[in-house]
């Protein structure tokens, strides 16, 4: 027991759990290793459907929680939620000791997570650093990677860009995104009540009719124009008359804007082909896009989970500006017209190709075997490749 | 007065306000710019030296406060105080409502700035990004790079630095560095009762006789060695028998066992040679290195300043490895032989050559100039200069 | 300027405002008072319907703002609440260095305002003190009781309970309260548009016919009881068959089970006589129940204002057990049966007379008139009346 | 396991610890009891002597400790501390699910756990209410004991006041201070070494020869007057010439004035008398002052574990007014004069008779006897004995 190497992951959303969920599984069953599960932020939180249960569901043991989200759903209380999860995070670090700290991806409670992890010497593993984005999630990713100490890039171009950054070659491993561990694992098979697990509200959708999916989330960078935004995705939606599932936005500066758009449209035009639902298990949500029609909005899971089904995308804004993706991706601007053209455009096209450029369905267990045994160092310094 | 550019510099400790005080005293007389200054951490602290007295005294108006110092000086203490000072500048920026906002260098109040202004999208500036160092300041000090939205290196090796970690050319201002402004400008005659201005506690000091200037900080990435660390250092001071300044080291992980080591040496044996301050005003701080004999320590000013003033300069330990400097410097390790042999050299040697790789003394107007002109935008992304 | 009592008011959510609205206007006109006006908590937030904007609209200056509110609404977050609140407060008291603080009731940002007043050496004004109650309140009412310099109780019967408190007679002022001078200035008469002004969901409400209005909050000391509670209100209202203004709950522990309650009633029952409205200004407030046929839930207004208008009232469960209250109010369980009786025999009586205890309608200007000249001081001492 | 009470005690400071140490021993070995250990503030400081490792050294296991002092020690950061330790505490009690809370006295940490404790519907049981005595802990204790569920007070006085407060006389237990304890069952003889055992700053002290003991803390609502008071009774001590064991005083508001004052008195003058301690045990504590001549200051341990043992004491200034003692202490104002005056009558009157008014010896079995089997219940109503 004393010689286990303590591993604690961070799980703070719906959306990290999807990403960490095969490396837990592969964590949890390495003798080597002590898993220490932490849950905090939007993942305690009902409103964005309680991922805490999903996790003690899945037979995981949480090791201690935090609440950590500032009410607000704007800049000021995003900043605020930051300072308010390092200040949590320290104290149960403190407590639980762990060897390595592993964080995934770069909203605001990972940057927590970096930042408490670094001042307190303790080695710091990232996914999916390296990528290239819109949004403030692009300077906070890059801003973690300098952090550090371990990095496990989803791409080829992404391992390339951590070099280039100046990290040390050694510490980046190219092991693929463990999303897709669920994706290549997933029969995507609609059951007949597939929707009915769910209650959301809305009319009832039929798995075995073609439907789309939409899901917008708001660019932070560009906060106080989400109600402009999210208005020509809703017209545009409404033109295309095609029963839709839409997922209502993650919390971040601007949630509410996207939200009060929503409301606002389902109170008064009551749409009798929209179903609106809070969340998916990360199984069922792989279900979800694999055999939808066109998946719309900006959501990267679109372009990560979607290449590797093939799902038609239609991607909206800045959100995703310069992510890789597949060929399933056309790109439009914030605009009602072009988004029900791209649309008619996808669903004409039908699915594409599979791609594996974000893994291919083995990265969980990877990971795992890496922090189980990979020598660990706290003081960085600049690698530049010249 | 509606039109003023809002640009708030953030000083939050001494250090802190020697280099950016001359950018300050160009910003107030700047018509086109409304300057807000805001003290916090250790700058509000009496066992630092107060340096709100000091800001005051020299005609700048404080317009806001915040205490944000968790006691402990561990690596648990620096993870929450960091966090602490995200939610105090939140709100602060929240009532400022500033443009700009200007930070210095690279210790956790920096980085809480860096998070607060990104989150909030206000232009974030940044001076010292790019050098090269050891200790947690060398990863945070790149990751606050990845943040901040105007750049103004030191060094031209800094500035090729920023553009290799992929920032924006157009970004990147090779201003030197402020703190050179005053070395530059500073008439360094030592008055006849310059060590009486300053408290402290040992014997009475000459200026007028040859003195060692000792400044010790913490290594945070090797806590819980400081103690081990200072020891060799104060076993080196005594055997050199020269009257000695010696600085308290500023709030840190492991400022505690510096300081402890130093007590429990000056308790025990009471040393007839040293003298212990506190603090000097930036300026005496200037002629106090100036006219050392050696300058013994891991403080980043004896690169910095004492390459510009040909100060000899015993550089102990991890602290400052690789950072650049002048031909000034001679590095040893923790070691007491290491130490005196090379205070020896420096003593024999004496002044070295002016170098101006840190700034010609214009750094201050320099980037007042620019900040209160610059073009302001948010987004970032990466710009490898392949 | 110099020799101004600075007053700093804190309000944190919109009944916060409607009690103290009348004390911030004669304080405003007061020419030896300078007004300090701090807006926290639920009062900034969207969903709660952003109070700041209608305190801007009465033309008051807000001097600072602070998000305070930890999401969760659960007992957790309600003490982290309370905690945030305290460190924004201290840092905006230690810039505003106001010579009186006054804060309105008994919810947790009242606590964290006593507390940071208190450790600060600030004279705290408090309201309504002294009354009796259930839930956390009640303990929270006296706990700043305790803390408080001056008192302002809004009943006789509140002023005798802080003297055998162990206040001092000399700090109690039996003023009323404010919420009353509202009350008692307004005309009670009923736009044509009245309900078209805010906007809420569901049915249009005609003015000119019977109407129900229903508040129900949650009862944090009965934390998890919440849905079954409003199964019950819902069941009750039902059955009535009258249009209904129904108000959202306040942010508190529990909040989101009454708020589910209702949403999942709502999308499942459409039901045809209910409009859902997030807030009224405080003017409307009054005209809404002063116009009502029966006020049902366990609002304090119903036995405050209520008792002043002669408003009909059902007053159900334990949050307001043992406050007083005129003889327009029925007191039941959270029971559907007790809860239709009681509403049906309230319309059959149809209006009370006005009852004078909660006030005159001249507090606001006493309150301002004593805040403005009493002596202050800060050490207090138990002053038992025996 | 499943059915054992959780009972969760928090120590955050020396003095907590003395208080509180036997009732740990009894509830440690109550086999329906499982004990949590909390400890948090200047507990874990290494300047306020690390009571972390006595605790530990004692046998107990610590279940969670929690850094929440923010520097400055100025009224300022005792509100942000207080406010820090709650969103600290409330993680901690979310993740601990304790049944009771025990807390002690009448510090902001103490008035942190209830607040925290309150708010999470967790029973709060007090030591120590009902006292009567001057400075901010004067309000605060009161405060508490409105939000506390089970009250332990030390005399019949608090558990009279107590009544007074309007608590139900059902819930408070006479049960006399743990601390008493400690004084009833130590052996007193100083062996040779005792004041070797503990370095501090100073010339060798004699425990065979008479002695002063001097404890002086800060009075927070007579904050930026320390600095003078503590002056009266340094002249005073110094005058007395006897050689004198002097503690650093706690971490509050002020602290910093008196140590301040102290430590330029010590540099300047040398005395040949005096030494300066941090901390003793609580059983060295106890033998310190039940062995000296006179104990000078304004501390709560001279007038509550002083009068059990009969010292002599002389209580300078307004901290303690009006608190109940035994016949043993001379009341003085700060003044050098009246302070050397009542040290000279205390020196010739010698020892006094013990007093049990603050407890027997077996308080500690008492409590945790108590707190094993009482009947929960969370919400309070005031019971007024009329």
């Amino acid at each position: 027991m004393k010689n286990m190497r303590k591993i604690c992951v961070i799980v703070n959303s719906r959306a990290n759990y999807g990403r960490i969920k095969t490396v837990l599984k592969a964590l949890k069953s390495n003798p080597s290793v002590s898993l220490q599960i932490v849950v905090g932020a939007s993942a305690l939180l009902e409103r964005f459907g309680n991922v805490r249960k999903i996790i003690n569901k899945d037979g995981f043991k949480i090791t201690s929680t935090l609440y950590s989200v500032v009410e607000g759903e704007n800049p000021t209380t995003m900043a605020k939620s930051t300072g308010l999860a390092i200040i949590e995070l320290s104290t149960i670090f403190e407590n639980l000791k762990p060897d390595i700290v592993l964080t995934v991806a770069d909203r605001y409670e990972t940057m927590a997570t970096a930042i408490a992890a670094s001042y307190m010497n303790i080695s710091l593993a990232h996914t999916q650093g390296g990528e290239v984005t819109g949004s403030i999630d692009e300077s906070v990713r890059h801003s973690i990677t300098k952090l550090a100490h371990i990095h496990f890039p989803a791409t080829l171009n992404a391992a390339n860009n951590l070099k280039r950054l100046g990290e040390d070659p050694e510490s980046i491993f190219m092991t693929g995104c463990p999303a897709m561990d669920i994706v290549a694992n997933q029969d995507l098979k609609l059951e007949d009540d597939f929707f009915k697990k769910y209650k959301g509200v809305g009319p009832e959708l039929d798995p075995h009719k073609p439907y789309l999916v939409v899901l917008q989330q708001p660019v932070t960078t560009e906060y106080g124009k989400g109600f402009n935004q999210i208005e020509q995705t809703i017209k545009a939606i409404q033109s295309i008359k095609m029963q839709t599932v839409w997922l209502w936005p993650n919390v971040d500066a601007g949630s509410d804007e996207i939200t009060k758009g929503i409301r606002k449209f389902r109170e008064k035009e009551k749409p009798s082909n929209i179903h609106f639902y809070k969340n998916f298990s990360p199984e069922d949500y792989i279900k979800l896009i694999g055999n939808c029609v066109c998946q719309v909005g900006n959501s990267s899971s679109a372009l990560r989970e979607g290449s590797f089904l093939g799902v038609p995308v239609v991607n909206i804004g800045s959100r995703q500006s310069n992510r890789e993706c597949g060929e399933n991706v056309i790109h439009v601007e914030n605009n009602n017209e072009q988004i029900q053209n791209a649309i008619n455009i996808q669903i004409k096209h039908g699915k594409y190709k599979s791609s594996k450029i974000f893994g291919d369905g083995n990265s969980g267990q990877r990971i795992a075997d890496i922090l189980s045994k990979v020598n660990l160092k706290i003081q960085k310094k600049l690698f530049f490749n010249n």
